[in-house]
């Protein structure tokens, strides 16, 4: 594994910052006041420069951040002289529409990011607007996450500081009056763009054109500009200004199983049993609405499904299962805290519940201590924040954007911040007691990395979840292509696939009895026929849980230098090679970690094209040489998912264990792909908030029978230890 | 035949008024300034009444209109005592968003309209943003004709008068210190609202609740009441104040054939011949982009492909084909208007062509003349207005929101208008010459009911293009759902059916060489290599077409009765029936003129349910009684479309003719349909813009062997005679 800083990272300061603090104090910087004229660009920390127009909203994620910048870390990126984009070529201008602002765009430049996109990745040409909803079925900028930043394949990224559903054209606009496109482009330009999918219509792309961003409302706007050099670099400076990735639990790594909705807590505890009796690896159990006595809206309050929850989560705990809880925020009259939280929510309210004003401390703290204190305190180990993205569209399931709330957001702000904050909300809970958590969401925004929170969606269709993997990745998310339901096995094997290779790997069966192995159509499951065959299926679907559990030391480590450095654990492959117009456009591939590339399968595909970017590759499950630069057409065996380790990646993988605090997962058997000398790092800490990370370098040379191991500093965790040293390459 | 006005209608003037006449002007009436206070609500016109807000915007529908009110015929419809909406009732607010509007919804009410909604008819509880949009995939009110009005079960309908992407929220917000609802309503209520499809949600659909309306950016809004007493009145009220349907040319009620995209004069007379020699019913061929030199943008010239186009013309005239043209309004630089339109374009070019800005007199007018002496003068009938629609978020293929027109629109205003002021461009233009048209048009928005353009999509999901029929109605619209491409002859037939009882019945070949039933696998069919017993699926489409030819007598009296009294010719079956819940949600059936039930088929239906409402129909087919009130599921042959005729019945069919020109196309077969004595009218008229329309009342009593026909008037056009008088019920 080549990861490049391999030395011991000194230990960050990790966590909210106290609610209300000032966001340029925070980050040490910033433009001149809040109000007044264009300010002159200024580099607000290092290599990312903040443009101000006309006089900003308050209410913009910059402005209402809740985690400091990771500034130690950006001192620690290549210093950059000058900002990347020339600053006087972006201009803005106020209109009674809001605010526009314009930037350049070069010939061949391409613009990915925008949130979480799910029908494209490459976003040169297009326009987006950016709203929340729940059900982005079209490719208009509709997303659970629309994030208002865009980066470069030029090595560049763009930050619009705001809270509102901005649109933004990414190149395509030619003013009648303005410089039109040339007849034919650079000749060299035009080759590079003529290498995308014949399927991609190119516009003016080998053309110099502008981005042109029209923010609704607002009276001025700041941009903050994120250098590189490269891509990679930029979204790693947008990652550690927004303050770094989170710092997970190692059990977030493991296998998660939501429980059918309805059960109740001796279907949990025998569920519990089943699995450790097959020994299929689980780490995490998910509890859907059926725990609680009334959800939609929600009473956070345990339901008579669970007379006894305190012994049900001790006895899941004694098998060392994290358990989950599924909650929505709207907060129903039964709820203990709604008489508190009523003044400090919004004057609509959603299934007869109240909206909580996440934004003003008031809320945030009614919630959060309730949380802490009823559920936290008990051992819950995380939520699933459902419904915080707007489902308006779906039908009448969110606050209309005429609201108005107590810290002064309307409701369209509320929305862009609502899932940002309600996580915010619940992780201060869970730093009061010290506790490491990852959750699910199904809405985020702007300076999310921090927040150890993976997206979900209602939608299904399996390539959209694989462009969702990809996009993500681009802006400070992380993305679950959980499995629910499936057609078929062959359905239910691919899907999974996919959610294990992701960053959190989970079957969702809120909607059946029995684990969908034993049965896919959901009748059947829940009448308890089993399919023919089921045992043979269970363990296929076993055998992939267990490939899970094996990257659960590579995982660990790749989401410990997003923490430390910005660097997405997966992402995009035009992120590591930007100068390959071959990677432009793959939106149905990724990047692993720093080796790894995989390349899910979706059912019914014999076989497929996996884009092999430059250098030499290694089939994961044989250890075949392949060579890169190509468009390899391959078949995909139902049993394997397309995996490739790149030629000097030492990796190591941990024996499969039924969960992650298992002794198992941290016997490692390192594999070699490649001649020479490898190495590769492992990182281990005593999972507090604040930990000395210590830094494992695994060292093997050519020839030699074993590799070594070097440590740095001792957290008192020394658990990893190395039980085989194999090559693994033909 | 039981049309409720048999009378002969007096002539009207018909036609746009003068560019720049002011819209209060043109009604007569009005709210007090365009300015000021919010105004006390006044009758605008019988049974309209306005209540104006804040200060309205500028260029809205009403204050930009071109057609003038219906007055006359709105004097027709009964009078009305007071405001069906209490109007203390209707409250409005000016934020920093823009301008907010609350309307009461009463319990059990249900909401129709909104433009041409794709994905859902019954809008209680939903939320839409009404945008301009080509690809209206989800159902968040994004639509080609996004139209802000809607209609009431109760019997009363709402204009929100912008040009402004506004949110409207039908129902389902709760305040939370405002009225709750109680937990259960009205038992009468409940139990009409619970005769709803199980699949749809109902909300706080039997309480009381609002209407909630956001018009982003506009400081005031103008609202118009339609009152009733039933949701037909309110219908027709909006249809009249819009101007009145339009006054059809009979032609354009016979059989569409958009010919294969790059075909060349020879291709279309020989395509022409080819239908003749068939016997295949044709009135209109279009002619795709190849007719121009340069499309996309377009030079409005024709190609090398059309070396002669006057003599194709006139060869085809002599057929009896009326030849359509496909374009958009995207201005080439090769357009011989490019220099003359440059200064009354917007500020965005698109596919390098100039964006006229048809809001402005001088851009209609140079873009109106020379449509008018370059390709109508010279025998073109009508104009495929495409792309007109926002294509925005399909890819960079319009003009930004944020562009500036001559006329002080910003881009967001010109997409709601564009469409709509594009037709009356090209109106305006047949009008000098005294000739009618019938176009199509891929946008449209208020107040379109006068405008003789009929909308299409490039979506294709035949259960959408059937729901779109139903929606169109409710608004001033017209749909066409065209047959482009089919997965196999059964979707074809299908497809075909439903375009046949539709506004416009039409195949799309643009993509083939060969019609479809010779070949519906469009490489095969480009190729010359025809399907195996084409032949036969060629006769089975001819019947089809030849049945289309039947209703044109039936179909143009029904359009005579959209212009004279607002009633649309295709519409919801709720609209005739709102006292019966079973129709509410009804989205796969619809009413054509005032007789006829169609319900459309999708392929790989063998059985379909078809709600047949109170009362006794027959089916056309086999004339075999049935009787209403009730969901019938029904066997559905594939030549046979679902279509019912009610009992009382009078219908009288024309003789199957390839042409509406030809002689047969006069004669009539009158079918009686139930017992005693039954009637119906039929309109003749000499084809010009404001003629003298002559009512035909056909006659027949019980047990008489013929019918008789009275004339009223005589317009110097008597084609029509009945052939044969027949009883078709069992």
């Amino acid at each position: 594994m080549s990861m490049h800083n391999q030395k011991k990272v000194s230990r960050r300061r990790f966590g909210l910052i106290a609610a209300g603090a000032s966001a340029m104090a925070a980050h040490g910087s910033g433009a001149k006041g809040a109000s007044g004229q264009d300010a002159g660009p200024s580099e607000a920390l290092p290599g990312i420069w903040q443009k101000r127009f006309g006089t900003p909203e308050q209410l913009t994620p910059v402005q209402t951040r809740t985690y400091p910048p990771a500034v130690q870390a950006l001192h620690q990126l290549p210093p950059l002289q000058q900002c990347p984009v020339p600053l006087e070529q972006i201009t803005g201008r106020m209109s009674k529409r809001g605010y526009e602002a314009r930037l350049p765009l070069a010939p061949g430049e391409m613009i990915y990011g925008l949130g979480l996109q799910f029908q494209s990745v490459l976003q040169r040409g297009r326009k987006k607007t950016l709203r929340v909803n729940a059900d982005p079925v079209g490719d208009a900028g509709d997303s659970h996450a629309p994030v208002p930043f865009y980066v470069s394949n030029l090595g560049y990224g763009v930050l619009i500081d705001t809270a509102r559903y901005l649109t933004i054209y990414c190149g395509g606009k030619v003013k009648k009056d303005g410089p039109h496109p040339a007849p034919t482009g650079d000749a060299q330009t035009a080759a590079r763009v003529a290498q995308l999918p014949k399927s991609f219509e190119r516009y003016d792309m080998d053309q110099a054109s502008e981005v042109l961003i029209e923010v609704p409302e607002a009276q001025g706007v700041d941009l903050y500009i994120f250098g590189g050099p490269t891509i990679r670099e930029a979204v790693q400076r947008y990652n550690l200004f927004s303050g770094g990735g989170p710092l997970l639990p190692r059990w977030g790594l493991g296998f998660w199983y939501r429980v059918y909705g309805q059960a109740r807590q001796e279907d949990v505890l025998s569920l519990a049993d089943e699995l450790r009796t097959n020994q299929i690896p689980c780490d995490v159990l998910g509890l859907e609405p059926g725990w609680q006595s009334h959800s939609y809206s929600c009473s956070f309050t345990w339901s008579d499904k669970f007379p006894d929850p305190d012994a049900t989560l001790f006895k899941l705990k004694g098998k060392n299962f994290h358990v989950n809880l599924w909650e929505h925020a709207f907060t129903h009259p039964t709820a203990p805290f709604h008489k508190a939280l009523f003044p400090y929510s919004g004057n609509y309210e959603v299934w007869g519940g109240l909206v909580p004003d996440f934004l003003g401390k008031e809320a945030r703290t009614i919630f959060g201590d309730y949380h802490e204190k009823a559920l936290i305190a008990h051992g819950v180990s995380g939520f699933k924040l459902d419904e915080c993205d707007n489902s308006d569209f779906t039908r009448s399931w969110s606050f209309p954007e005429l609201s108005r709330f107590p810290s002064g957001a309307d409701g369209e702000q509320m929305h862009c911040f609502f899932g940002l904050r309600y996580q915010d909300t619940i992780q201060a809970a869970y730093q009061r007691r010290g506790l490491r958590t990852l959750g699910l969401v199904r809405s985020s925004h702007a300076l999310a990395a921090p927040s150890p929170y993976v997206l979900y969606s209602d939608l299904y269709d399996h390539h959209e979840f694989i462009r969702g993997v990809v996009n993500a990745g681009f802006c400070g998310l992380l993305w679950c292509p959980e499995v629910r339901d499936a057609k078929d096995p062959e359905d239910l094997i691919r899907r999974l696939q996919t959610t294990i290779f992701s960053p959190l790997a989970m079957v969702n069966a809120w909607y059946i009895r029995n684990p969908p192995w034993k049965q896919v159509d959901r009748e059947q499951n829940d009448a308890g026929h089993f399919a023919q065959g089921w045992a043979q299926l269970q363990a296929t679907c076993k055998r992939l849980i267990e490939t899970r559990m094996q990257f659960v030391p590579y995982l660990y480590s790749s989401f410990v230098r997003y923490h430390q450095e910005g660097i997405p654990p997966f992402r995009a492959l035009v992120m590591d090679y930007p100068d390959d117009p071959q990677t432009w456009a793959v939106d149905d591939q990724y990047l692993m970690g720093e080796n790894i590339l995989v390349a899910p399968v979706v059912a019914g595909q014999p076989v497929r094209d996996v884009y092999l970017p430059r250098g030499t590759w290694f089939d994961f499950w044989t250890g075949k040489k392949m060579e890169g630069g190509r468009l390899v057409n391959m078949s995909v065996p139902l049993e394997q998912i397309p995996v490739f380790i790149k030629s000097g990646t030492l990796l190591p993988l941990a024996v499969p264990s039924l969960h992650t605090a298992q002794a198992e997962s941290f016997q490692l058997n390192v594999r070699a792909y490649g001649p020479g000398t490898l190495e590769c790092s492992l990182h281990e800490d005593d999972g507090s908030l604040n930990p000395e990370i210590d830094v494992l370098t695994l060292t093997w040379a050519e020839g030699q029978g074993e590799g070594s191991v070097r440590r740095s500093g001792s957290n008192g965790q020394i658990r990893y230890s190395v039980q085989k040293w194999e090559r693994r390459f033909t």
